[in-house]
C-alpha cells in the first residue's frame, strides 16, 4: 500500500496503523462498523475477536504498552460506550489506545432519525470520548479525513494517551485525500532550558552525598528504559521504582532498591529513599497509589522532577524540556563512577516450598513465584491484594510487568494479558488476579483458548473484595465461590487446578509451566483473612477516609 | 424514618428511594461508595451484589421496568464508567434508573490530587452522565442536597429516564436539610388543548371506516396498560403493538393483531395496519426498529400520534397534552360498540413437537415455547434473532416482555432478568438470549444461583453473530462454541442441558419447568444458517446500508 494512492478513508486508517506497528485490532463487530471490518480482514492487519468490547479495549491497552500503539474497533453506542471505563483507564495510565467507532452514515443522520443504538444527539458519543482521550475526530469530511487521522495518531504517540476516531459508515469506502508527506511531529525541547536544567542537576549531584533515582511509569510509556539503565550503569546511582512504574528497570539489576510506595514500601527501600538528600524523580507521577496514599515522606526541596515535558527543580520549573531529551542528556553528562552502588534487598523466597499439609498464603505464593519466574514471562497483574503482593515479586531481568496500578480498574489483567501476549509472541503471560476481578472479565480466557495461547492464570481466591474488607467490612464484600479451575468444562481447552495447600499449588504450578498448548488456571484458595503486609498498611490508612 | 428528622444526606436518599418503591439496590462496592453501602445495609433496602457494574445497571433497568424505579450504586471512575452503556440504554429505552456514584470527598478534591480511579478533572464523570441521563447532580452542598435529591427523582419519574446522583464520600454522613413538603410535580396538560385534541380525534374516528390502534413502548413506561385495555374493550377497535412495545396488551387479547414492524411484520398484521384509514398511534416511537428499518408504509396524514407530552394529528400539533391524560379522556369519550373486532392471527405452534430425530429450529422452538408459556412467566429477551423470533411468540395474558429492542445492546437479557425477577417475586423469568450476547454478560447467572432464583435461560447457540452474518459475512462473525450447559460446574447450583434435536429440547424444557430450586439453562444448538423469517427480511434491508 502507498500513501499516494487514492485509497478510501478506511484503508488509509488501516495503512497508517500498520505503519505504526499495529498488526492486530481487537473488537466485536456490529452493523455500523462492518464495512471497516471487511476492509480489515482484507488488509495485513488481523482482527482479534473478544467476547465483549470492554475486554477488547483492555486488550488494546495491554497491546499498546507492549508495542507502542494498540487499537480497538467497535460499533456505535452499545459498542463504544462499553469501552468507556477501559479507555478512561488507558488515559489515566497513559497508554496509547486508538478507539475506532463506527457510526450511522452522514446521510443517515440527516433529519435526526431514531436509529437503533442511538442514545441522544449524534454528537454525544464524541463528547463523552473527548473527556477520556487526548484527541477525537469524526471523519465526516473526506477532504480532511486523512489529515485528521494523521493528527490524532500523532497525538496518541506524543501524549501516550488514547484517541477517538469515529467513522460514519458511509465514509469508510469514500476516497480520502492523503497528504503526500505526513506532518512532522513538531514537539521538541527548548534547548537552552534543557542545557540549564541538566547543568543545575549536575551541580546538585556533585554536592549530594546520598543521591537516589526514583523511576516511574512515564519511563515505560516513552520507551526510555534503555536510557535509564545507561544512566544507572554509568553513574552507579541506586534506583527505586514506583508501583505504577514497576519493572521500569530489571528488578534483579544490582542497583535496584525495590518499590518505593510510602508506608507500603519494604523497610529497606523506604529508609534509603527517604534519607536521600537528592531525589532524581524520573517520569514519576505523584498519585495516591505511588505515594502509599500520601504516606510518602519526600521533600520537594530535594527533588529534581522530570515529567513528560517539563523539569521541576525544588520550586522552579523548566517548561518545554522533554523527559526523553533530559534523560539522554543526563546519561551523557554524568561522570562514570568506578565504585557502583550495590543494592541488596532481601528477595522474598519461600524456603522448603512446598511444606507438607500447609495452607497456602499470599506471601509464600509470591516467594514461590519469585523462584519460578523465568525470562520468558510477562507478568500482568490485576487490582487488590495481588497487586500489593507484587511489591515483593521480582520480575526477571528480561521480564515486564503490566497493571492498572493507578486507575485500579478491576478486571484489567486477563484481557490486558491477551493484548500483551499477542503483541509479544516471544513471551508467555503470567496473570495474577483476584476472584472478584476474575468474575468481571475472566471469561475472556476463552479467547486465549480459541487462539491456542498458553498463559498461566493464578486466581487469588478469598471469596470477596479483600481490599475493602480491610477498609469497611460488610456483607457486600462477600462474593460467590466460583470453581474457576472448572472453566475448561465451558470453554476448553484449558487446564484447571484448585490449590488450597502448598503441595497442591506446587503440583499445579509444575503442570501449568509444562502445559504449552492451552491456558492454565490455578484457583488458589486463600483464607479470606490472609493478606499481604503492604495491604494491611494501606487499608489502615484508607480506613480513616471512607 | 421521617423526612422531618435531621438525618444524613445518604440516609435521606435511601429513604426517598424506599418511599418510591425501591427495595433493592444493585451494585459492586468500592472505597468511594463504601460509606453509603454501610448505610444501605442498615436500612430496609437490600443490596444485591452483582459480578460487575454494567450488569448491575442492566439489572436496575429490568427492576425499573417492573416496579417503576430502579437503582444502582457504584464507586467513582471504574465503577460508574462501567455502567455507561447500560445507562445509555436505559435512557434510549425510557427506563428510570437511578445511578448513585461515590466520589472522592469534597475536601479530598481540593488541590486537585491524583487519586486512584481518577481519569481527568473531577467534573468529567458528571459531564459524561449528563449526556445519558435526564438530570444529574453532585451532592457537595448539604444545604441543597435534599432538594437536589427530590428534584432529580421527580425528573426520573416524570421523564421515565435515568438520573445521576454523585455523592462525595465526605458528604454521605453529613446532615442534610430536608424540605418539609416535597415539591409537587407540576407538569400537567393544557386542558383546552387536551379537549380539542380529543374532540378532533373523536370526529376522525366517526368518519373512519377502518380505524386501528398501534400501541407502543411509552404505554409501558407510563404504566398505562390498563387504560389502553379499557379503550380497546369499550371501542372494540383492533390493536397492534410495536416491537419495542411488545406485550403492552395481552397478546391473547381477542382484539390483538400482533406486532407491526413494517416489512418484518406477519402478513396478516401488516395488511390490516397498512390499509387502515385512521391510525391511533399511542405512545409509539417511530424508530428504525419499530418501522422495520423504515419499511413501514404508514401515512402521517392518517395518523393521530400521542407521545409523552404532545398529540400530533396529521400535520398539526397540540403541545402540552400528556399521553396519560389523552388516553384517559379518549377511553371515557369513545362510544361503546356492541360489535367487537376479533383478531385471528394464526398463533405459531409446533405441531407434534418433538418430532423424532429432527434438528431443532428457531421457528419450531418458538412454537413450542408458545405452548409452554404460562402466566407465571416474565419473558426477558436479548438482541438478535431471538428478539425477531419473538414477533411470533405470544406472551400470556398476564405476562410481560422486556427487551432492549430499540437500543439493542447485546448482553441485556440475563442481568435485566435478575432485576425483573427480584422486583416481581411472583414471576419466573424466561430468558431468550443468543450465544454472543450470553458470552458478554451470561455469567451473571451466578447471582441467580447464589440467590436461589429459578429462571429458565434458553441460549440460541449458532456459534456467531447471526444478524451480522446476514448483513455482511466474514470470519469476524464466528465466535467460540461454549458449552453453556456446563456452567454449573463453575458456579452451581445450576441445571444445564444441551439440545440439538427437538426430542432433547423437549426433555430439557420439561426438566427445566420442573426445577424450581436453581437456574436452568438450555444450550440450543442451532444450525448457523437457521434464522427467523423476520430476520432474513431485516438483514436484506440492512445489507444495502453497510
Amino acid at each position: 500500500m502507498s500513501s499516494q494512492s487514492a485509497e478510501s478513508i478506511g484503508q488509509y486508517l488501516l495503512e497508517r496503523l500498520y505503519a505504526l506497528g499495529v498488526r492486530d485490532i481487537f473488537g466485536v463487530p456490529g452493523d455500523y462498523i462492518l464495512g471497516f471490518y471487511d476492509q480489515m480482514v482484507h488488509s495485513p492487519i488481523r482482527h482479534i475477536g473478544t467476547t465483549r468490547e470492554d475486554t477488547a479495549a483492555f486488550a488494546a491497552d495491554g497491546y499498546a504498552r507492549c508495542s507502542g500503539l494498540g487499537a480497538v474497533a467497535v460499533t456505535y453506542g452499545v459498542g463504544a460506550l462499553n469501552t468507556v471505563n477501559a479507555v478512561a483507564g488507558a488515559h489515566a495510565e497513559s497508554s496509547p489506545v486508538v478507539v475506532i467507532s463506527g457510526a450511522p452514515g452522514v446521510e443517515e443522520q440527516r433529519n435526526d432519525p431514531l436509529l437503533h443504538h442511538r442514545f441522544g444527539p449524534f454528537t454525544f458519543q464524541r463528547e463523552i470520548f473527548e473527556r477520556i482521550t487526548c484527541a477525537s475526530v469524526v471523519l465526516n469530511d473526506p477532504v480532511i479525513a486523512c489529515r485528521q487521522i494523521d493528527q490524532t495518531l500523532a497525538a496518541a504517540r506524543h501524549y501516550s494517551k488514547p484517541i477517538y476516531i469515529e467513522i460514519p459508515r458511509d465514509r469508510v469506502r469514500v476516497a480520502g485525500y492523503p497528504i503526500p508527506e505526513p506532518a512532522q511531529e513538531a514537539f521538541g525541547s527548548d534547548e537552552t532550558a534543557l542545557a540549564e536544567a541538566v547543568a543545575e542537576t549536575m551541580e546538585l549531584g556533585e554536592k549530594s552525598r546520598s543521591p537516589i533515582i526514583v523511576a516511574g511509569v512515564e519511563i515505560h510509556r516513552r520507551g526510555l528504559q534503555g536510557v535509564l539503565v545507561d544512566l544507572v550503569n554509568r553513574s552507579g546511582l541506586p534506583v527505586a521504582a514506583t508501583l505504577t512504574g514497576k519493572s521500569v528497570i530489571a528488578e534483579r539489576h544490582p542497583a535496584y532498591l525495590g518499590i518505593y510506595e510510602g508506608a507500603m514500601s519494604a523497610e529497606y527501600t523506604r529508609y534509603l529513599v527517604e534519607q536521600a538528600d537528592l531525589l532524581l524523580m524520573l517520569g514519576v507521577t505523584l498519585n495516591d497509589v505511588d505515594t502509599g496514599i500520601y504516606t510518602a515522606k519526600l521533600d520537594p526541596q530535594h527533588m529534581v522532577r522530570a515529567a513528560q515535558d517539563e523539569v521541576v527543580i525544588s520550586s522552579h520549573r523548566y517548561p518545554r524540556v522533554l523527559l526523553k531529551d533530559f534523560l539522554h542528556a543526563l546519561a551523557k553528562s554524568v561522570p562514570v563512577r568506578p565504585e557502583k552502588f550495590v543494592a541488596a534487598p532481601a528477595a522474598v523466597t519461600a524456603p522448603d516450598f512446598p511444606l507438607p499439609d500447609r495452607a497456602i498464603t499470599t506471601s509464600r505464593l509470591v516467594g514461590r513465584l519469585n523462584q519460578a519466574l523465568g525470562p520468558e514471562f510477562i507478568v500482568v497483574c490485576d487490582v487488590g491484594d495481588c497487586l500489593f503482593a507484587t511489591i515483593d515479586l521480582q520480575v526477571h531481568e528480561q521480564s515486564e510487568f503490566l497493571s492498572s496500578a493507578f486507575y485500579t480498574s478491576m478486571g484489567f489483567a486477563v484481557p490486558a494479558a491477551l493484548g500483551a501476549q499477542i503483541a509479544r509472541r516471544d513471551r508467555r503471560a503470567l496473570v495474577l488476579v483476584g476472584d472478584g476481578a476474575f468474575q468481571m472479565t475472566g471469561t475472556e480466557l476463552a479467547t486465549f483458548a480459541r487462539l491456542g495461547l498458553d498463559p498461566i492464570v493464578v486466581v487469588f481466591n478469598n471469596r470477596g473484595y479483600s481490599t475493602e474488607r480491610f477498609i469497611l467490612e460488610g456483607p457486600f464484600n462477600d462474593i460467590g465461590d466460583w470453581r474457576f479451575d472448572r472453566l475448561g468444562e465451558v470453554f476448553g481447552p484449558l487446564q484447571g487446578y484448585a490449590a488450597g495447600t502448598e503441595e497442591a499449588f506446587e503440583a499445579a504450578l509444575v503442570a501449568a509451566l509444562d502445559n504449552r498448548s492451552s491456558p492454565s488456571i490455578i484457583n488458589v484458595r486463600l483464607d479470606p483473612a490472609d493478606a499481604s503486609a503492604a495491604m494491611q498498611r494501606l487499608a489502615a490508612h484508607l480506613h480513616s477516609r471512607v
